[in-house]
């Protein structure tokens, strides 16, 4: 790569993260809907950046959801297309008095930049748009073409992307997928992820008396729904972590004795990992180590729960109603709307009629992995391996990036998870950061690969 | 009694139901600290109806709590003294936004009066003033000797009176104490409660993790104090809904044949109950009906449930912790606070090392019984007789008024439960009522009662 380009960006640091830091002062959080407003605004803030640099076309497109940006530049057919993903949406900030400066008014400590959405994934994708403007303003022929596409409904489970990819596969057709959105396996030990769970996410919600009732009127003759809840979510794993649901494990491939090979040889401590969480004891699926728990196999987590009185000091009620919010991460090749189908039917297996039990489901996503052959994995190891100074590691990611499943199925495209974060980060957390060095280090590490692609199409 | 008081009655129901509705307007919320004003306000209201009438001492008395209101007349040491005990503090009125009305703008509708604490318990309260004042003011000579102690933390336990109790035997020393608490058997079928259930009440709270975490990147690898908390609570009953922690029945008086055949005689049509819950089904302890099930057994409900995310939509989240309170009701001779031991040991022993549990006790009280012999309750049931026309029923209520068994054990008192509400009144729930008409046949009710009681001293 031109140490012009290089130069560029060593120069422009401090504008790159001003540029960042009005980028993450925009509330887009997509899973409140008095937030639209906001979304929209971090749309826009995108496209504007984009306008900004010579490309060929920089497009809003309106959906039912949020808006898709849309950005591409060609210049050279015969050279590698890269399609870079990303998303403008963040999480909630709640518990908000948890944060220890206010979560969109980005505040760089000890190194780190503190606000929603800094590492997921604000920060890690605008990477990707400063790579490019270094080539551009640095006069530098770019070496690939280039689309992005930006959505802001990731955190709700991007419904307008897939329709948005179906409808648009010319547009979007391309060697490859870039995104930006997982974390390295430590502090500065990049590493590649090539597999991502899939999700499922229910509601379930029980109902009882047609009112909340006095405890000491009722208690006794009649369903709580609360303690109902409860006695239906226990019933959903066993005492070795095993999930219960009939059915859940059919379509798991077994981990190879290759596969938990590669996972004893990635670096874990769990007596820190353990120190890092507060915790006296790590627990999960009997038979595994946590790394596999945490990445390779599928997991059932309560992610809310509501009923009756929940203020300072005591009320004597029966409440009326009774909810839970119940995740599930995947694994291939199970099937999210199977998953969802089998989790309704046990749930509702396991209520009697002294309740009604009424089931939900958000949004869901496919687990995905990727070919360890393809090459443009192999651009990427390189580009990290010249800008960390250090070889990457590949490991399989206990999150879930949906799309990734369905770039493969509608564009035939394989996808590069380049993460730029740390599990440290705090994402969906209070406190969430990004290492500012971690953002300086990925506009390197991306204008590298966009250099290195090329050469790798041959090899 | 002479139909003075009587006619006084009848003729001043608009002023009575105007100073009910004076007192319903205050929000004398005694969970909330920050309603800790208004509670001092309706103490006060109390103490200025109290001085407008003809009494030898009206004090309140400051408390490390909310204050007691105190009044006495003696008229003939050779008569009864009655001490009338009620509460001026109320529930929460939350979820607020299912009231019809607001809770704090007292509303009739259909002849009932829409307010929190219209039947829990100013409305019942206030008949006793009442009576008193018909006799004071249409110029009849009062035929007891009569106490009154208003207080204002019971629907948090009664903290301050039980020491109060203590160290005012003299001031409060009487033959019997009258309180209307309580409800009616059914509409137009007055009641008289001789057995009351006791109450512990625990708050748990589950803490994992130090902070929320992201359930792609941890969900599997570390226990989720959510559903952790569940595990733990399903275990508190069994399939038939009996109580499963060690030692909880040790004290529970078996029901005897006399006491099943009792309740065997009580009106009750589990039709009519079911819809006007909104059920399918009831459901309880095995064995027992369902009116033993809301009176005569111990129970074990939630209360309330909270943890992780519970706004619109999903999120990701596995939270840090998870919290629950929970109570039991209990019938002679459990112990509250042996029972609060026995819970916590139980709920201690379930939990593994990967979470940590921390155990709160709440507000308890212990269970009682009056004696069916006792003349009090005889002349009640009379004057119940001829004010509704028709023989009250003797009962056992689920419900807890923990003072009764105080007054009892400190001042050797029994006590008379005078209920004039109804169980469809919706205590501890939005959109509490009470019958206008039972608030004026509960003012002519104590007038008769006390009336009648000289003469069954003799009986």
């Amino acid at each position: 790569m031109s140490t012009t380009v290089l130069e560029y960006i060593d120069s422009n640091k401090a504008q790159f993260k001003e540029e960042l830091f009005d980028f993450l002062r925009i509330p887009s959080i997509s899973t409140d809907s008095s937030h639209r407003g906001d979304v929209k605004k971090a749309a826009n803030f995108l496209v504007n950046k984009l306008k900004s640099l010579d490309l060929d076309r920089v497009e809003l497109f309106e959906t039912e959801g949020n808006p898709i940006v849309y950005g591409e530049l060609t210049t050279d057919n015969s050279k590698p297309t890269v399609l870079v993903y990303g998303h403008y949406d963040v999480q909630p900030p709640d518990p908000e008095n948890l944060w220890d400066t206010p979560p969109f008014e980005p505040t760089v400590r000890d190194g780190n930049i503190f606000a929603r959405g800094s590492s997921d994934d604000k920060g890690q994708a605008f990477t990707h748009v400063k790579a490019l403007e270094a080539y551009l303003e640095s006069g530098i022929d770019f070496p690939v073409n280039i689309k992005y596409i930006f959505e802001g409904e990731e955190e709700v489970g991007s419904p307008s992307l897939v329709p948005f990819i179906k409808n648009h596969k010319d547009l979007l057709s391309c060697d490859m997928v870039l995104i930006s959105d997982t974390a390295m396996f430590a502090e500065d030990t990049p590493s590649i992820t090539y597999g991502l769970r899939g999700l499922t996410y229910m509601e379930i919600e029980i109902s009882g008396p047609n009112r909340d009732l006095h405890s000491g009127v009722y208690g006794g003759a009649v369903e709580n729904p609360a303690n109902a809840l409860c006695e239906i979510i226990a019933k959903l794993k066993d005492k070795d972590g095993v999930i219960q649901i009939p059915g859940f494990y059919d379509n798991v491939k077994p981990l190879t004795d290759e596969d938990r090979e590669a996972y004893k040889k990635l670096p874990f401590d769990e007596e820190k990992y353990k120190e890092e969480l507060g915790l006296n004891a790590v627990k999960g699926e009997k038979g595994y180590t946590t790394l596999e728990r945490a990445s390779a196999r599928p997991t059932l987590d309560v992610n809310g729960l509501w009923s009756g009185y929940q203020g300072e000091g005591a009320k004597t009620v029966l409440p009326a109603k009774a909810g839970a919010k119940v995740s599930m991460r995947l694994v291939p090749d199970q099937d999210p709307k199977k998953i969802a189908q089998l989790f309704s039917t046990y749930v509702k297996s396991l209520a009697d009629d002294a309740v009604t039990v009424m089931i939900t489901e958000h949004h869901g996503g496919h687990p995905a992995i990727t070919d360890l052959s393809f090459y443009g994995l192999h651009a990427a190891a390189e580009a990290f391996k010249e800008v960390y100074d250090k070889e990457p590691l590949f490991a399989r990611e206990g999150g879930s990036i949906p799309i990734v499943a369905d770039f493969q199925k509608v564009l035939g495209a394989q996808s590069i998870l380049m993460g730029f974060g740390l599990d440290s980060d705090a994402i969906h957390s209070p406190n969430e950061k990004f290492a500012l060095k971690d953002f300086f280090r990925g506009i390197k590490t991306s204008a590298k690969f966009f250099e290195l692609l090329p050469d790798y199409t041959k090899k």
